[in-house]
């Protein structure tokens, strides 16, 4: 730290995103990422607009905007285009909580949530998860705090209802209710359907796991016309060409190809639910997932040596230090052969154990 | 504005990109954009990294990190790639301004300071420009407060010498000073090379100008190791992956087009002269420009009239209303083409006003 570095951010802890190693290949099933190529329509429409480079990006993303508003069935000014759902987040979290607007979140999830709280100086609680690591809306009516809520939620993969959400958003008319649907293709229950019913709902989602864009960092923000028009006023005051040329002709090519996207997002289910299995019938008690990993703990080896041991044979999966899911790792859902060597190696760990 | 917008940022206004204009075919002289595409090595480059875009980029930006190091001499450790020069901007305002660490900067200058300011609730003052538009630098000595001089500056196309820099960084060795050097490389002297020596020094650069990627959105700050690993601190709390593929790709292969670089930069010079020479002999008063555009102003014809009747005829120039320099306009410099339009234009223009 340098003598310069402002007093307000001394004690700010960074997020440590997910290892993106250089040094060896892996099976990479540690940052829930597709294991699917962008279609080639997407690399086409960024060559051309490499073409294209020396000229600002549109502030607005229009065309971009509208295509995503098109497939979610609301209106352009319903929407924000973003860099990334992190920077949606954040937009979130500056415009709508402050120190006299607190948020609350359940204690295991999104490990941003309370780094975003305290870069912007808001007060935050968090919620525990019930023992069976669900989310209880109940938990979250009347809270007279903002709320952000992953769902389905991470690293568990469990989501609540529609309804339960609904519940969240009446008895809080007051604040804002943030609901983050990263993984919400894989199995979820959307609440997008609901902005215009409730004027204190704000949807995330991103391109980044089933539209398999992690790399283009592009996410968006739903939600009345209002919440939006804010999220603009921040959006204009730090990043107006928030969303680069390439990433917006990325976006909007992805967005065309809906077969492609049907095909990724029903593998991906069904790839988790036969590995699912596989770990039941290894031992293992694994979470009811909605989303593209599984989250899993042996009843034989502990979370850390699942993690190095499958390290040490080129499997990457994450794990999280964290008092309550310190036995459990989280296993993204790649191609029917990486899980395979996935299961294999799993399946050699155990046997070692054993002797 | 919503009800749930947060009171500390009711009353921000932000900043206002040039008009992106899509409903016609201008000649675009008004955001200081390259007129020159990206070389080819750009295209093929982005379009590779378009088939791994599944994958979150690298939040390092190892290989483009390296890259600028050695392009500008300087450790790999000393600079950090942004998401544009704004973001590396809106960090630095972040990281060393707060309540008690105001910020002062020309009257005259990039309209984003004072944005980034309040965004952030930092006091700031500014220091009128002289009568000749040119920045005093003994306006800022010892002035115990942080410093932001875009250096050329914009739109005035001015440029203070590195040792007044030197005054400046050595009265102030308290506060951070921060040298933005977006137009630096079409004949500014640039800072770079005194980070070793000035603690105190943070230099900001962009691909946005001379290197033709404003599409692309990358930029970097430039300063000794414990600066960079404060703004790092204030990155991965806000947007770790801020470097996404394409953008890296992009800007790694532009860095190696070294002959393409320096024909570009010699042709806008000689542009930016030769349409100086023409507008002065037209009665205009030019600026010295350091920058790849102009500022001027006609004897015959209010800057607001020029702007619009150079629009009505295709011709895109930027228009500033502050009362000092509403008499002017900014012309960014294009090709020799599209700088004969604009000169062919002019004159029918003051053809006109003389009837």
């Amino acid at each position: 730290m340098s003598k310069f570095f402002s007093a307000k951010y001394a004690k700010l802890v960074p997020y440590v995103p997910g290892e993106q190693p250089k040094d060896a290949q892996y099976v990479k099933l540690n940052t829930n990422e597709s294991p699917f190529s962008p279609p080639n329509s997407v690399l086409e429409a960024v060559k051309t607009e490499g073409g294209r480079l020396q000229l600002y990006s549109d502030p607005e993303s229009a065309l971009l905007t509208q295509k995503t508003a098109e497939v979610l069935g609301v209106q352009p000014s319903q929407v924000l285009m973003t860099n990334g759902s992190d920077e949606a987040l954040n937009f979130a979290f500056m415009a709508f909580c402050d120190e006299n607007h607190p948020i609350v979140f359940p204690d295991i999830s999104y490990g941003f949530y309370s780094v975003f709280a305290k870069l912007n100086g808001i007060p935050y609680k968090t919620i525990p998860l019930k023992d069976d690591f669900s989310v209880d809306y109940r938990d979250y009516l009347g809270v007279k705090a903002n709320v952000v809520i992953a769902n389905p939620n991470a690293p568990t993969g469990l989501a609540i209802s529609r309804s339960e959400v609904e519940e969240i958003l009446k008895s809080n008319p007051e604040n804002v209710v943030i609901i983050d649907e990263a993984y919400v293709d894989f199995g979820g229950e959307s609440c997008v359907a609901l902005i215009d019913k409730y004027e204190n709902l704000l949807v995330t989602q991103t391109f980044s796991k089933s539209r398999s864009l992690a790399g283009a960092r592009l996410g968006m923000a739903i939600g009345n016309e209002k919440l939006i028009a804010d999220l603009n006023t921040i959006k204009y005051s730090t990043n107006p060409y928030n969303v680069n040329r390439m990433t917006a002709a990325a976006g909007f090519s992805v967005l065309c190809e809906t077969e492609w996207f049907e095909t990724c997002v029903r593998t991906i289910k069904e790839n988790r639910e036969s590995t699912k299995t596989r770990l039941q019938e290894l031992g293992f008690t694994v979470l009811d997932s909605k989303t593209n990993f599984l989250f899993a703990k042996s009843d034989k080896v502990s979370g850390e040596t699942l993690y190095k041991e499958l390290k040490a044979r080129g499997v990457l999966v994450r794990h999280f230090s964290g008092e309550r899911i310190k036995d459990y790792v989280r296993i993204t859902i790649g191609t029917a052969e990486q899980m395979q060597i996935f299961l294999t190696k799993t399946e050699e760990i155990l046997k070692e154990k054993k002797v």
